[in-house]
């Protein structure tokens, strides 16, 4: 088994995340990689030496650049907020090395085009960490669907509910709440959480044709860590938008981090002429199915408990029964992402894919801005 | 269509489920009776000419024998506390009228023998009200049952949980509380709350064969209200017993008012070889269903949402997705008997049948009372 | 107790629902008049005799006018398609009647101002059966927010999903049809569905301000019922939009007939500052509740079993723990217009209350028209 | 951080959740230990090397007796079939090492009275992988309990529900199924999985003081994977007991592996006076919690997900609604056991304490067989 030698830039939620997905991958994936933590980059350097520590990573670095540059680094891996991320993966491309990227790809549509110029212009194996698509339960809707056991699709729903900054108390901007802060993050939660939702409609129901949008800010301004004053929030705190898929289903798209009760509940559910799908991250090992070919007295939503062998990933894990969690989204991908790579391909989704959701995200806040409909960009026709 | 005068004794709970029945049954289903309130019998006179102004009763009695005697009177519907059901129902079967009593028949297996006898030896129509039965998904259970949907049984499992006497400022006895004297109830929950247990399972799997059982008192003593002195406790607060039925299933049932958390809270489950289904009275108008001929990695649970044109007496009611309530199972109980009754036949539960499910109570007292396995009673093997 | 002779318009689905609550009302409320079916009318006179006797309605007529010229009616209440709503409740109006009509009240907001001024200048009793509100559920959300439990209020949700259209082999028009007529419907799931939710959500949240919406016809042709003939199909299949309600929360809604799994989903969630609340009528005797300021490590949905003493309308009914059905919703609303029209005055929603309804769907239909944003109505401003 | 040498016997189910746990603890805990994966033991050389390799094991041994006595082993873990477990973990104690004995301890109590004897005598720190005591719901469930909130205790309830060994296809014995084989296991589902209902039950609810119980084996007879035989089947299929515990509440536990539709759904309820409590392993991060004294109307059972930082363990892992699995428990219990054994004492269950289970098992094995109730042994009254 070869090994692969792995540059992580940043020690965060996601830095932990992919941490843990490359040093979990071999223990239950017979991919032809090991991966190996070669070195850790972050500003804060205590910091980033305990992170490196705790993770077995090799080396230390504060300038992402010394990663980009160093020979034996063979992929290196964007986890640091999203205004990093267009400058250190066209570098990292450039210096011919993979790279993965947390998402959104960029902060907006023009960062993420030159991101996947760069890529592609390199020719190396890329990806960005759209993590929800490996959940298993939503690889066996993937497969459903694709093996048109829904039929003609009429609706599509999702949304994405938080309440973690209900309080005009907490602050904006810095490490653990950049999100918040509109020149890193780029967008609120349309960045950050619609940007999930349309990439797994997208990859489950096809291109969104169009979108009506609205957004809110409900708190107007809040301290910020980094200037120590109360500024203006630029953040988009909810954005809601009707769609028009490409195959002629409406849709409707919903998030917040204002909807009390829901820490995390992205939940989708797609109408099929036969069948229909629900599932959410609150359970996530659960999908609900219901088939109108059922008998009819005996027709019901099934609950099925993804944890069999014959679901998607799960041969991999324990028994019948016994549940994997979320982290375990991010080896499934690391997994794909190895076995591709040692073909000489991509998994999905590539930075081009990815860039897809930037032209939706693009499109709703321009909606939201213009009180109109707004067609999709330009790669959706392509 | 032919009247046919009822002569309702009681005006508790069960005298407002029966007498709702008969006033709706006509406006929902097809029968050949026309039930007429005639007479309203209760003890207090005052609250009699209420309660019989309120349901549109013509005469009103405070002696049950009125009623059975009167030439007038063509069906006794016994809905009176339990100490008051053998007499009544003896008296009315010997004066030729049909017969309905409200569960458990007698206090026990004796006084149910000879009300058994009566109406045999009478020949007239009887019933008891074990309502349940006619839940519609309890019914759809029934009928998957009976068709082998589930193949060999291994497994029953049932509950009744309540939470309503936890309190020990609760007094026993009198009107509304007599279910916590044991000289007019009989037994406490394990006639009360098992009794409808096991009729069900008896309906759906066959005989229980034998048992062992532990119940327990929690509030050793209690004022009592006719008294109005603090008196011992008599009847069981939780009743728990392990059974094996005739055809090599096991089984666990519990009945308790000590389960904090539950208000009615009548559950059952049954596992066969090939399907398995569960019901619960907190949402009775769902059937929760399993079939492992479904296609493997699509099994799931099935919430059934009985509500539909071909699920057991539905099509009665409204469209579907609209549920129908806790009452309704009456009705459904009155249209059968009438049914059977212009048929000349009965509808189940009989007396006959009814005094079944006394014998396995009687055996679970036993069982508490000596510790042992007990056999159940003789008619279980006829 | 006073009589009061009701005349009914109607023996279709509502029909029914609206003989029962009459005939209800008495047997479980405490109220100062006695309904008395009195006149049965609708254009069928086999049916309606039919109809008639099956619920003890004295008279039949096939020409509305006769009932409402009829100087024993009382109330006359309008069960028929709603392309006769307006001339009749005018009609009866203009006579003195008090009228209930069953929603929407007219097929658009002109046919609605014509009905709200015809009973406002007779100065006689109106009510719409909006009955949804009357969920004792729903009821115990509206006492919640009333009681400011919620706080500021973020977000609004509402769902109505059905899937019984989605065979294009299905007819459209005539008796039990004419819901798919756009001539006798006035729209689709707009005025169907949606003015549900939309009654509910301005009932709970106040006023909507404006909306973005899209509709949707997938069966574009029908074979028609009346004229035998393949047509066009008028009526919107699904209706989604997004509004801006005018304390400033946001919300999504959404009506289809082509949701596969849902028989009759009609679901809502609102979300506030410290608490929120999911009701869905699948299961409507449940209400989800979140409190935020509960204990944090012990915060979660409840699951209310809404079948307490203490919960509205339930002390009507039975015991803890048993549930109610849909027409129950019925009856309560029948109680509530009797209580209040024996003091003088309307129960809620009156005409003029349904017309504010009718503001916004006539805005929903024109904006998914012009797609545009669309400023609700002028009464939203009174 | 001083580094810990760990010796694995076995390379099953359980011997890759307890080296993944030795794997993943410093990752996401602070503790004083680092594990080192040094030998990993088994009788297939070659499934061992592979194992090894897979895991990152240094070593491989084929008899255990060399991990015993290596002295750079500081810790035996044991994780091979029940029949294994005394021996190597008297032999380990009597060798000065470490000892963590998977469940259950022996194949009855004599057994595990040896081996609590062994650990004791040696004075070695050992622990039994009771691991569901560390499913974070559960623990907060002990912690509920610990101060109080349920007050007095009426009913337990457990069950531990699968339905693997249905078809009679099945063979018994060798990898994979040496639980299906008595002389291996030593008993059927009691050992396996009352086992660990029992160990949860005493550990929140204290000791069982008698039961009596009944076990059945429904297929008579497999093939036997070793002698390639069909041979009698010494195991028990199904096992159930009723059981009084010390503070006088009743219980049912229940386990089968025969119950269609259940895959390894372990369920517990607790009912006190003033809260209960439910949890299911299906949807191990969940907690139900129902308290009386919330407001009367908003009583409900509240749905808890169980992913905040103020829950037990969970600060370790992700943000608020992202859910961990099956294999946390383990890695929980390792971390606890690493920072007890460098204060020198021990994390529960001890070898001591999961005696007390065998105490309980043996009695179920007994009532079971002479049909009688049976006071649990010795240790309970110490």
């Amino acid at each position: 088994m070869k090994e692969l030698n792995v540059g992580m830039i940043g020690y965060g939620f996601m830095g932990r995340t992919h941490s843990n997905a490359f040093s979990q991958v071999n223990h239950f994936f017979d991919v032809p990689y090991q991966p190996v933590l070669k070195t850790l980059c972050a500003r804060n350097a205590e910091r980033a030496r305990d992170f490196a520590a705790r993770w077995g990573y090799e080396r230390v670095e504060t300038d992402w650049r010394r990663v980009v540059e160093s020979p034996d680094i063979d992929l290196v891996d964007i986890a640091s907020p999203n205004d990093t991320h267009a400058e250190i993966a066209i570098a990292a491309a450039r210096a011919g090395k993979m790279v993965m990227c947390e998402k959104p790809l960029g902060r907006n549509a023009a960062e993420s085009e030159a991101m996947v110029k760069a890529v592609e212009s390199a020719g190396v194996r890329n990806m960005v960490w759209y993590n929800y698509r490996r959940v298993p339960a939503v690889m066996l809707a993937k497969q459903l669907i694709d093996e048109g056991r829904l039929g003609r699709i009429f609706h599509y729903r999702a949304k994405f509910l938080q309440d973690w900054t209900i309080s005009s108390d907490l602050p904006q901007g810095g490490e653990g709440l950049w999100r918040l802060d509109a020149a890193v993050a780029g967008s609120g939660v349309t960045g950050d959480l619609l940007a999930h939702c349309i990439d797994t409609a997208m990859w489950l129901n096809g291109g969104i044709a169009e979108v009506t949008a609205t957004t809110e800010t409900f708190i107007k301004s809040r301290r910020h860590n980094l200037t120590g004053k109360v500024e203006p929030v630029g953040i988009d705190d909810a954005s809601l938008f009707l769609a028009r898929f490409g195959n002629g289903s409406l849709a409707t798209f919903e998030a917040t981090r204002y909807a009390r009760g829901h820490k995390a509940l992205y939940t989708l559910e797609i109408n099929g002429e036969n069948a229909s799908i629900i599932w959410d991250l609150h359970d996530l090992h659960r999908l609900q199915y219901f088939d109108h070919r059922d008998e009819s007295r005996l027709r019901g939503w099934r609950s099925i408990h993804i944890t069999d062998s014959d679901h998607p990933y799960m041969k991999h894990w324990w028994v019948p029964g016994l549940q994997i969690g979320y982290e375990h989204t991010f080896i499934h991908q690391a997994a794909d992402f190895l076995s591709a790579a040692a073909e000489g391909t991509n998994a999905a989704p590539t930075f081009r894919d990815a860039l897809r959701t930037d032209y939706v995200t693009d499109a709703v806040l321009e909606s939201a801005g213009n009180r109109s409909w707004v067609k999709v960009g330009p790669l959706e026709a392509k």
